[in-house]
């Protein structure tokens, strides 16, 4: 039996989604491959509210954070944390001999812009990074606030994992001044796992360039270069399958369901969870910083998440479970990507029914 | 029109194994993915004629040769090179400040056992590369008399790309002693692009643990630690469709058309196309190391490669020009993954047609 997936990803795709992901191959180094390649790019980079040139990988998410974070930091770089997303910044500049520090919020807590100013202000730094959604804690960071106070630096590259949010929130990255934004396809844009990408600005690329050792695989120099010189191609061969479905699932979120009502579902949906979790448990994120793609609730009545997953799960549903330390502490219900308020409120009503059996 | 595809890669895809593409997502952390998981190494195994752990990565074959070359690699790596993808393992290595030093053969000739002798007998290097197959040249290297002369050398790592050739060809990874074996699921294996595969012995484990920074994503130890550790799970979401497709589609290659007639068929396929070539241009490999499943030909008769495949393109069949260099020097008739005898001729009979009025 399939189970409706409540999880942060991967989650459920539209049947004609998944139909796109079977068409027939097509050659990558084709006219057709270029038209393809270029009509997701200016598609993702209305979702992304950008003028920027958008790169894909064949990779997840931690691909595209360990290619910028690696290929962009000449210096040092100051990762700010609220959760376990958050800490893999830091785990990714560290493996690659990139100098990083790390500050991390009480978990539950967001970044707080006068934190932001008070080590940008250090001078140490030349990037970044902030987490817009952070999947462990279902923190959505006050990124508007943020950006207020990065004005003072505009020389330090702002690096956002938007991989849980982007195309659930508006996210509007060129008003922010983000310079490399990330997500990737199996969470709010409602696409199968495997693929990831971002928008970046030329002084990323500029920065980019002076450092020596990037590899190349991840190098988000190497994909811009590339794609610059072939036409939306790219240097290895792409996950064709899931750019036929991004192609298809683009046109749906810009032209059918449309970028304003596919937010405010998003936020109809976020607002039925927390109503719920506040009935009969309580949130995790501080106040005023909950996610609108997935809510983290403490289970202050210390039942079994595993055994309530596996009772729902026989029902057809799956919720996911606390994140690393804060499994069987907390829960979480991601309400994102397709997800309808109607299936949402029939995984409610399952939960209570489940809930008052144990 | 859909083209029938003679190229390297993507090859055409079986309509059953691009209806596993579009199965409806998992979660990646259950029982059901680890399942899969281990279903798809356990049949890897076969293909590779190993005992030792299968991993998967979500990348394109240049993903886990970065990978292995990056993290297996203490002192200094030799590359021995018959062309473009073998140059490619020592860009990756430069790339990522990794000691490297590249033999590279005339095109169109092999790798010959002596010249092996003669670099890993200077004691300089802890690792060599060689490519099985190399898709630019259509050359396919002496593997068993490479082995022989390496058992000289038994610490010295063998990585080996196997990209254009696994599942077309028998290579009995174990036998031949290969510590890592390299391939991904748009060539023989007769899948869409987006996912690679590999072995790894434990020697290979044993030595990358010494190298300090790895990065994380392509790292080949953090695979197999999480591998190991997760049962058959990833460190990030891997790319399900993917291996929905890959598990059907070993269960076809080793239950119903069984692996020695796939050879023979892709054997077949090749003597077909290497006869059309030798009657009407000639061969671009050194004779007695033609490739399995792809021919590279001279184009002896000065044809426009590009004006051909135009033609063709239009009666719905595609083939390669030239790699880099050799564009419209030669071209390339790929012969792998599913692709029939029949269809095989189909194209061939087009071709001469085409030809006699260029």
């Amino acid at each position: 039996m399939h189970k409706k997936l409540f999880i942060p990803g991967p989650v459920d795709v539209r049947p004609e989604i998944l139909e796109a992901m079977s068409a027939p191959m097509i050659g990558h180094r084709t006219k057709d491959a270029s038209a393809l390649g270029e009509r997701i790019c200016k598609n993702l980079q209305k979702v992304f509210y950008t003028d920027n040139p958008i790169l894909l990988s064949t990779t997840s998410g931690t691909g595209l954070m360990e290619g910028s974070i690696r290929s962009l930091t000449t210096k040092r770089a100051i990762v700010f944390s609220i959760g376990a997303f958050g800490n893999r910044w830091a785990k990714l500049a560290k493996s690659n001999n990139v100098p990083v520090d790390k500050v991390e919020a009480e978990w539950g807590q967001p970044t707080l812009p006068e934190i932001v100013d008070e080590y940008l202000s250090t001078g140490k730094y030349d990037v970044f990074t902030i987490t817009h959604n952070e999947t462990s804690t279902g923190v959505m960071n006050p990124v508007e606030e943020i950006a207020e106070i990065r004005k003072k630096y505009p020389d330090v590259l702002w690096l956002m994992d938007a991989v849980s949010s982007m195309a659930g929130v508006r996210i509007e990255v060129d008003k922010l001044g983000v310079d490399v934004c990330i997500t990737s396809t199996q969470k709010a844009l409602g696409l199968p796992p495997g693929l990831s990408v971002c928008s970046i600005t030329q002084k990323a690329i500029d920065q980019g360039r002076k450092v020596e050792f990037r590899g190349i695989y991840l190098d988000v120099i190497a994909l811009y270069d590339y794609m610059q010189k072939k036409a939306y191609q790219y240097p290895s061969t792409p996950s064709l399958s899931h750019m036929f479905a991004l192609d298809k699932q683009l046109d749906y979120i810009l032209n059918e369901e449309g970028l304003e009502n596919r937010y405010a579902r998003h936020l109809e949906m976020a607002k039925i969870t927390r109503a719920w979790a506040n009935e009969h448990f309580e949130q995790f994120a501080a106040k005023g910083y909950e996610s609108n793609t997935l809510t983290t609730i403490n289970n202050t009545k210390g039942i079994s998440v595993a055994d309530l997953n596996k009772r729902i799960g026989e029902l057809g549903y799956m919720i996911s479970n606390g994140y690393g330390d804060l499994k069987e502490k907390t829960f979480r219900i991601a309400h994102m990507a397709d997800r309808t308020v109607d299936v949402l409120k029939e995984l409610l009503d399952v939960l209570d029914k489940e809930i008052a059996k144990m």
